[in-house]
């Protein structure tokens, strides 16, 4: 790849909106107002967007869901459009990060019956912490619980509060992660992660109808991974004991790929030999940042 | 409630920003990317804010049960600064909206220990729709069911993305306004108001501990309306048959004070004596729009 001729500083940021390389937005967006939209962070590794595809379907049809349906073919211009100016400027690495929201207008939360929604594009610079793909992650309980809605359940909407007050009242260490339960203690997922676990050769991970993100990692996982290496699947409400008694659990997001666990609360595991080949598949499908 | 859609003059559109008169917000704000905030919606009549006393408490004790400590004196001087130029430009009636965001920063759903929160100040037109104050308010039953969760409950935070589908997915004529169910179906509010009726001389409304919006106008009827008009008060969890059986029915909220309901689904109501009362009251001590 050519390296720009302009030195690109470490934090620097591209931003594009509705199609104009800014990186404001109005205030009456209804995204900002109601948290009314949706999000992808696309793992963006050499000048490509190796999972785009996922995402793009994940997007389009969970818009739907919201009744706020997107232009597929606006959207594939302006995820061209944005990628060339990123490889034009020499910002290789990263994340491409894609907001969409039901844009302006509406009666309060009564949105209009048309609207024209707006497309926020972003590039972020990704740290490094491959060491973590190595060592795993440690687990520990979420104080307060994720929210509720069968509706919402799976989408990556901009209703991220509950995520947000768990973070926050609960700091945590180098190396560990929240992980999110259900009012009634069941878990979903980490605050950045979907997670699943391995007992006796079957790979397990909590269903979400009623709260949660349905990763594309974790798609990817159900659909392709498990498949292909003969492993069975239960995808359910599991109790946190399920987990607990697990031989073998792991995390994994769109960024990071796969991310053994190791620890969580007081039980301890090795990193899985499960866990090992899923993550050498994946990350020999799809570079990882 | 249904806004008219009345044309608004681009000129008289004004809006702060963080001091600055702007209507532009930077898209890395934790409002649009998280929902991480919340707001006030406020009465502004003849160059007033007549229930600012309320809006400022709620608003700096709330955003304290976010983990998101508010400036009392930058907010009070940013309310004087904002509102003297609405004065000074002649916009004397309507509403002040302000969103408060955690601001910038954090790593994802992470937020930092001690954001600088972003205070977004807008002048809204409100329409005329005096009418409904006197023949009231038909509901409907929302097919959707609103979002749960303890933490948040009673907040006007900014994910109300539960509100916007459960109105999209089900559009009503004018004179029309939908009621707002838990998951298990017990009436909460409506899209736009709190809602209290009238058994046996006692006033009632939900407990907002799962889900829903405390409004202003609804802590001012349950702590000095109802023990100035000697009504004793029930806040607990109603089932919907409590509301159908009411002896009267109305909402509020802080733009429009109290609207009678004279109808949910098939059952019908006449505007009754203590609606009116309560009406009358309120009137009489803040003005309205």
């Amino acid at each position: 790849m050519s390296e720009s001729k302009q030195a690109i500083p470490e934090q620097s940021v591209v931003s594009m909106v509705n199609g104009a390389w800014t990186d404001h937005l109005g205030i009456r967006d209804r995204g900002l107002a109601y948290g009314d939209g949706l999000f992808e962070t696309c793992r963006w590794v050499d000048g490509q967007l190796p999972l785009w595809s996922y995402h793009e379907s994940r997007v389009l049809r969970d818009a739907a869901r919201l009744f706020m349906p997107i232009d597929s073919r606006l959207l594939a211009h302006q995820q061209q459009q944005f990628c060339a100016e990123l490889v034009r400027l020499g910002l290789l690495q990263g994340a491409v990060k894609l907001i969409v929201t039901r844009g302006q207008g509406g009666a309060g939360y009564t949105p209009l019956a048309a609207p024209s929604v707006s497309l926020i594009w972003q590039h972020i610079h990704v740290s490094q912490e491959t060491h973590l793909a190595k060592q795993g992650l440690r687990l520990m309980k979420a104080r307060l619980p994720l929210s509720t809605n069968a509706q919402l359940a799976g989408i990556k909407h901009l209703n991220r509060l509950d995520y947000v007050v768990a973070a926050a009242s609960q700091p945590l260490s180098a190396g560990e992660q929240l992980l999110l339960l259900d009012a009634e203690g069941f878990p979903i997922e980490t605050l950045h992660q979907n997670i699943f676990w391995v007992k006796n050769r079957v790979l397990c991970t909590p269903q979400l109808v009623s709260t949660g993100v349905a990763g594309v990692i974790r798609q990817i996982i159900l659909e392709r991974l498990a498949p292909a290496l003969g492993l069975a699947v239960a995808v359910k409400r599991f109790p946190l004991q399920a987990l607990l008694e697990a031989d073998e659990v792991f995390v994994c997001n769109s960024l990071r790929g796969i991310w053994p666990v190791t620890q969580i609360e007081e039980q301890l595991w090795s990193i899985g030999p499960i866990t090992e080949h899923l993550q050498m598949v994946e990350k020999s499908l799809w570079p990882i940042v």
